[in-house]
């Protein structure tokens, strides 16, 4: 694959010095973070929770949707909504975090969306489970990948195509994955995915195919754009990478005090503080949280709150406590997983910014006491 | 005052060529926009409806929220959510845009919440009328300016503040002037000023305070930040600018076709494309829409649908035929209301890009046909 190729299958590196242009402000604009200060809700209002839409939000009308369950199976399916809606039921509280996030503070910085730290939320999701769907079909025993086809349309890359995901079939067989038509007790925003996504909880977001319209199963691997050039950790130009999976283990702190409107710097007065925030990884619990009050020399353990065996793909909460002193301090917070895997302090740099976690930093300038 | 002082109230104006800075970047994932598809509903849902919040979305718990009515009123009011539900109610059909929305398209760029065109959205707000509770207040006959204040605090180009806006009493006093409690049926959600915020039907976004904690009654006019200095029209670094006020006349088209995820270019097959979208003036009715296919050269009269005196201050859709040639094509679309005001089709500069509504330009490529 030559540079030029790559640069048409993938993201251009941005030159040094080279400010975001209009084509990634486009993209900030139409998709949207959650402003940190949200991650104190346990569930995220759906304005808040993080949007990313490759292409266009379609217009689907939920009274004349249907799902096609198609491919390696015995009995292909066409469901409407209330054929979904009648079979038993799943609800899972789960993170949901875009395979991007973070792109925008690498150095050289991949030129696609460009999210900082805030593409990321956490939901209450309700539908039904999959995998008594794909057995009812009489999906093949040679089954390989799940293709889920999304109604959302557009050219990515010079590729004409419906966004669309294969899934192993072994992630689809999990009982927590999911057809889901509600969020947070409502049907779907439109979007994020009305009438009808997937969920696959502690996968990142490009798994979570939005307005589904069909399901189709293979025998060999999927090698749609989304899976095979898209979402892959490569650091060399023509290297295939590794496909993006699961969440890789994260910290993010709400940051304390009030904020300058054009900085975002923040001003906390001399005092205690309670710093807090929230943890998560996708592949493993989180078993550590640690906060730096001083730009990364030293850590200390933050408090988690109890494991909550009920939502084991949500976030869960940290609180550390701090003596804030006048002048200026730069805070830290990483979080380790049972996998043993902790974020890094400096940037692990590959061509698409993919499921990168490097550290939050946030500067604060400390005031005297009031 | 000096352009060093200018430039600390103000927004500082980007360099030749100077990309979008990370400070930048960081509002625009913060805050966020109409993805223009979504011109398609007549209520924008939450998620899609633009919101900038100049500091944090704060925590207001709404059990023990309390609004003040004070200044120069004979009986000052202290008042509960509550106290405000039990009072008559109100419900209006209302059109926001932020004054800097198009910001980032103006040459020279002024730095700041880097809106491109898609910071508005219309939705229902129910509430009570604020003039009856005046009255009730017993506000003094030399009012000049009502204070709204939120409880959002920060720093601006600064000045350390509680997000606070005067408003000119003829305007309070307006039957349609409301503190809103519900979006489109539901509570006001946190980004969008819960529990209660100010409307104020066909201003720019910036008059219609959120989180409102106070109201007070001035005798002269209001000096805060946020009207003497943000919110001002002016050319000259110098000059203090006039005030902005009511929303002026902006067509948008949803862009037809399918876009490319980087570029946001359009792709439409050759034939028959209806083109559609809304238009708006906070000012008086809008009473044309006009269409270009070809970049500016001809322009047509768009179809109207039927001015609706139910909701004098949303947004009326139009739509227009086109016929697509093979090749590319540049589609702009103008508003013109009641006062005779239109669109400008070359930029309008000011210093803070504040209240522009420079024609939208979407260029087409148009495939042969399917």
């Amino acid at each position: 694959m030559t540079e030029t190729e790559t640069y048409r299958g993938r993201a251009r590196i941005a030159g040094e010095g080279e400010g975001v242009g209009l084509d990634e402000l486009a993209l900030a604009t139409r998709n949207h973070g959650l402003p940190l200060e949200a991650l104190r809700w346990d569930l995220t209002p759906p304005g808040l929770h993080y949007v990313l839409t490759h292409f266009d939000i379609p217009a689907v009308d939920p009274d004349t949707w249907a799902l096609e369950v198609t491919g390696a199976v015995e009995r292909p399916l066409r469901l409407t909504l209330a054929d979904l809606q009648a079979r038993s039921s799943a609800s899972a509280r789960v993170l949901l975090e875009c395979a991007g996030n973070g792109r925008a503070r690498f150095t050289p910085r991949p030129v696609s969306q460009p999210w900082l730290l805030e593409a990321v939320g956490t939901a209450q999701w309700g539908g039904t489970p999959l995998a008594p769907l794909l057995t009812e079909a009489g999906m093949s025993p040679e089954a390989v990948d799940v293709v889920f086809t999304g109604a959302d349309h557009g050219v990515e890359r010079g590729v004409e195509q419906d966004y669309a995901r294969g899934l192993p079939v072994a992630e689809a067989l999990r009982p927590e994955t999911m057809l889901a038509w509600s969020m947070n007790g409502e049907p779907l925003p439109p979007q994020h995915g009305a009438p009808v996504r997937l969920v696959v909880p502690g996968w990142y977001g490009m798994a979570h195919v939005k307005w589904l319209t069909r399901i189709e199963v293979l025998t060999e691997p999927f090698t749609g754009y989304q899976n095979a050039v898209a979402y892959r950790v490569a650091t060399e130009a023509g290297d295939p990478g590794e496909p993006v999976t699961r969440i890789r283990p994260r910290a993010l702190m709400s940051p304390p005090g009030w904020p300058d409107f054009m900085t975002r710097e923040r001003f906390v007065p001399a005092g205690p503080v309670t710093l807090t925030g929230r943890a998560w990884s996708g592949r493993a619990p989180v078993t550590r949280v640690e906060v730096s009050t001083d730009g990364g020399a030293a850590w200390a353990d933050a408090e988690l709150t109890p494991d909550d065996r009920a939502h084991p793909f949500a976030w869960r909460a940290w609180s550390h406590s701090w003596t804030a002193e006048p002048g200026t301090a730069e805070l830290l917070v990483r979080a380790t997983d049972a996998t043993g895997e902790t974020q890094p302090v400096d940037q692990q740099w590959n061509r698409q910014g993919m499921a990168n976690t490097l550290v939050q930093r946030v500067p604060v300038t400390v005031l005297p006491p009031r």
